[in-house]
């Protein structure tokens, strides 16, 4: 399995307002970016938070992409997970519509009657008690055969993934906008790391948009 | 005047852990370039949760440097600023040591008997009742001749210092590590922005030690 995590931040690292409302970070170029790492990927992860704030449909939005991967035998979109502790996804959120395969990654703690709701527009990965186990969550995944899994936030997910030295790359387009704030979500929240810090090896360095993609590989 | 926020973060946006201990983010070739934009400066301003949390001396390293200035015709040192509402900054701080000149800025609501011990040791800018006065307090700056700034930080001044409208220039070496935290200072802290994002315009990228220097011209 390798874990690609992608994300676009402002020039001070932060993914959002403190209002957690969308904004507009990167550009057209940074956009196609994305699409063709969507659609070299075998699943597209995020977690709740960013179901909630922005209901994406992580799917393909090139045609031509989408064609390629049927033409290799693959589905048109990667499937999409979402780590779900509790089981939250609205079942109207375009994370679970029908363009694509996808798994709610949850805990047993989740109320059994939204996991049924839910169990009918997605195949459900039940690990650990109170929060996913994400190792035992992406070893469930592994084994339904997704290899190439990318992650696009938010920082909470990002961060679970890092303590759990689940991420072997990290590639974050830096916009041309602050939008600072003690309290805006950032590209890595959570606890934080008080020592031992995840070390990164820069492994590309791209002008984009009006920003810069910045390439980096984590050593643990 | 002309102002320049020169800062280390690292690939999350991060200036130190929750702690807030310091962390090393970057290396030797950017403590030279930081070296090099001190003694081109008329003063460096800090803010006073950084005099607090790491007890900077904000002088210039290289002995050369610091030759060509005296040459020049100009103190050894730049002056050094602190942003310092309250007047908190301790009286044995090194930042009010007499390597250089120093300028505290506080409010007119600061205790009168902390503003009469420190202003032995350092020129005393009131401005602003509550909080200091950002706009007056850098005119009084400038009647002092003092007109190249470098800001270093914190996050909480970097932001208030946006907010007015002041800085010209943001140079940000972004370093091969990630910290995380949704509470560990950022580069702009502060209330944040949720409408009118400051935006940028990228004038230099640069590989530095390993990491990346990213120079941006702020756009009002």
């Amino acid at each position: 399995m390798h874990v690609v995590v992608n994300a676009a931040m402002s020039a001070d690292g932060k993914l959002s307002s403190r209002r957690r409302e969308q904004v507009t970070i990167s550009g057209d170029e940074d956009f196609e970016r994305v699409d063709r790492l969507r659609a070299e990927s075998d699943a597209v992860v995020v977690g709740i938070g960013t179901v909630l704030a922005d209901d994406p449909r992580l799917t393909v939005k090139d045609s031509g992409r989408r064609e390629q991967r049927l033409e290799n035998g693959q589905t048109a979109n990667p499937a999409r997970v979402v780590v779900d502790s509790k089981a939250r996804t609205p079942p109207d959120a375009r994370v679970v519509d029908d363009e694509a395969e996808t798994y709610l990654c949850v805990s047993e703690n989740a109320p059994v009657e939204r996991r049924m709701d839910l169990s009918n527009q997605a195949t459900l990965v039940t690990a650990g008690d109170d929060r996913v186990d994400l190792l035992r969550a992406f070893a469930t995944l592994q084994q339904h055969g997704l290899e190439q899994i990318m992650v696009e936030g938010g920082g909470e997910l990002i961060f679970s993934l890092l303590d759990d030295g689940l991420v072997d790359e990290l590639t974050v387009f830096v916009g041309p906008q602050l939008i600072g704030g003690r309290d805006a979500p950032t590209l890595t929240d959570g606890d934080g790391f008080v020592e031992n810090y995840p070390e990164l090896s820069l492994e590309g360095l791209e002008e984009l948009d009006d920003g810069v993609v910045l390439s980096w590989a984590v050593q643990y």
